[in-house]
């Protein structure tokens, strides 16, 4: 219970993502200890030390969370989702309600437009309910349009509702009932505080753990530069299937699906189709290695100067900064880290990182 | 003329396909010395000596194809299309009326279904309109539905009709008028006689002409187990592009196309789509290999009694023929074709062979 207070204190700290807590975890050892160093680690940086999540909200969080019926999922423990944690921005702490049963099945997610046509939305539905016969547990965003179908066409077979916001939040309103459903009959996933209203930024997040939970994700009816394209893209990134509904050319609503086919997706029209595309993955076992490795960083203060010295207003990969500074890798590692826990450092998607403009 | 005459006695002989008609040229360097081959080769081969094409027939095919102002085109010589001629079983000889300058031209084939969906045939031709305006002449089959939108859309900037019956035989009979202004601002190509009465056997071959006269070919709307997908397969096996236009699952005329391009073909939606497909083929110039290139058969009249013995009712593949009788490749060619011209032989796509029941 410590641990976990330690861990939403470390999480819920500005300056600290995902990626910044999978270091501090893997330098530190211990949530505790990682919160124990940050004002060394930010004085190190430049900046001034970090207003910390406090013992107290963390208590009032897990309270609340508590009195809502929900229960935290902590990654590399217990009942946290195992191709999640394979993630390098795996969510530290997830909140969940509903069936737990859900989180060790296969899952597959369906993502989609929210103006989807009423042809899509029944097609993602009918889609939904036979993947659920598959043995699939189908995962989705509790979005208007294609998501809402996709529930509600697996509800009784397991369904995964991910959520921008807090898992006491409902948005859109009209998916109260939904949500509510899957409270009880499916399962609920937010990586947000309660309370948190979903704004713009939190649905990229929101579509990470949408691509990155399950061994791939069917996109049915997407607009160009779409959110459920971001959500495909993210899920090849994690070496997840893409697959995607086709559609005429002269529907303007299968532009996305059609592109997606034609960077790579795998068409899929069924779930017998699905299933196939997924098969080599399904026997894979969640990898064994814990997901807070890390290169033990050598410390050197010059690494820092040098790393400080590449960056700029521009984001630029991680890896080009370990390039170019010839310094090792983990020494660059923990002089970004310091350089963010001073709130000096931007990081972006696609593992790159600037120098945040003060 | 004399050599025209000779070339067409042999393809139009009994038991002579395009294929052993390439062997024979190879073997004996002309179709005369071919045809005065033949007596001696069916008689080692075991079966009656087969009634040649006369060349008083030969002759009159001539003077009526002269008379419907067509004009013959010999595989491996002069205008006759390069990329055809890279086929194993490219045909011998086509009877061409129209624009020749077009078999210069990049080309590339459209077929569909006969019956497709009126928006099908709307965009098949606005399709072949956008490729002209690529400079990309347009192929099909002067069949109903997509075929005939395909040639109306192209015909300004370019189209080519490969029909299955002869080049005076309108079918179907309401694409009199279409073929007619294609022999006037397009061009027709067939490959049976004059006067030939398309029938169910005609039209694979003619559909192999279809997917090796171009750089590549367009399915667009084509049900499963249909021509138009038996002539994407020979496109492909022909080393080809093969691309297709997706539709809705929902769609029950989409299917052919969805399962082609779930199988390996390129999903296209757009003349640019094809352009880009097309593009690492459009640079590669004729293979300069004559058409009649073959291994000298190394004579051996034990190879026949053995090529023989491996022989049944069931299409067996020539290669395995040739491993399984430890003979050089040419002698088993060699002991085929005698089989083949004592009516002895059937050949079989894929480039297998049985032996004939008699």
């Amino acid at each position: 219970m410590s641990d976990l207070i330690d861990r939403i204190r470390l999480i819920r700290s500005p300056s600290i993502g995902p990626v910044t807590y999978r270091q501090l975890i893997a330098r530190f050892g211990s949530a505790e200890m990682a919160l124990a160093a940050i004002p060394d680690l930010a004085r190190r940086g430049g900046g001034k030390i970090p207003a910390l999540f406090s013992r107290d909200q963390a208590e009032r969080e897990i309270a609340t969370v508590e009195k809502f019926g929900a229960r935290y999922l902590v990654l590399g423990q217990g009942l946290y989702p195992a191709l999640l944690a394979e993630l390098d921005d795996a969510p530290p702490i997830l909140i969940a309600k509903g069936d737990f049963n859900l989180l060790d099945k296969p899952k597959v997610s369906i993502v989609g437009a929210r103006n989807a046509s009423a042809a899509a939305c029944r097609f993602a539905r009918g889609l939904a309910h036979d993947l659920g016969q598959q043995g699939l547990v189908v995962v989705s965003g509790l979005a208007r349009g294609i998501d809402s179908a996709a529930h509600d066409g697996a509800l009784e077979s397991g369904t995964i509702g991910v959520v921008a916001g807090g898992i006491d939040v409902f948005y859109p309103p009209e998916n109260e009932a939904r949500q509510k459903a899957m409270f009880e009959r499916g399962l609920v996933l937010a990586e947000m505080p309660p309370g948190t209203e979903p704004r713009a930024r939190h649905f990229p997040y929101r579509n990470r753990i949408i691509a990155g939970i399950g061994f791939g994700t069917i996109v049915v009816e997407a607009a160009p530069r779409s959110g459920s394209l971001i959500t495909a893209r993210l899920a090849a990134e994690a070496g997840r299937e893409v697959m995607a509904i086709p559609g005429s050319p002269l529907d303007p609503r299968a532009q996305g699906c059609n592109q997606l086919i034609r960077e790579g997706a795998t068409l899929v029209q069924n779930a017998a189709d699905v299933v196939e595309a997924i098969e080599p993955s399904r026997p894979r076992v969640a990898s064994p290695k814990s997901p807070y490795e890390l290169s033990p960083p050598e410390m050197d203060g010059e690494a820092l100067d040098a790393v400080e010295a590449l960056l700029g207003p521009s984001p630029v990969p991680v890896d080009e900064i370990i390039r170019l500074s010839g310094a090792p890798s983990g020494a660059v590692q923990m002089a970004l880290l310091e350089l963010d826990l001073a709130g000096r450092l931007d990081r972006h998607a696609g593992n790159k990182v600037s120098l945040r403009s003060i």
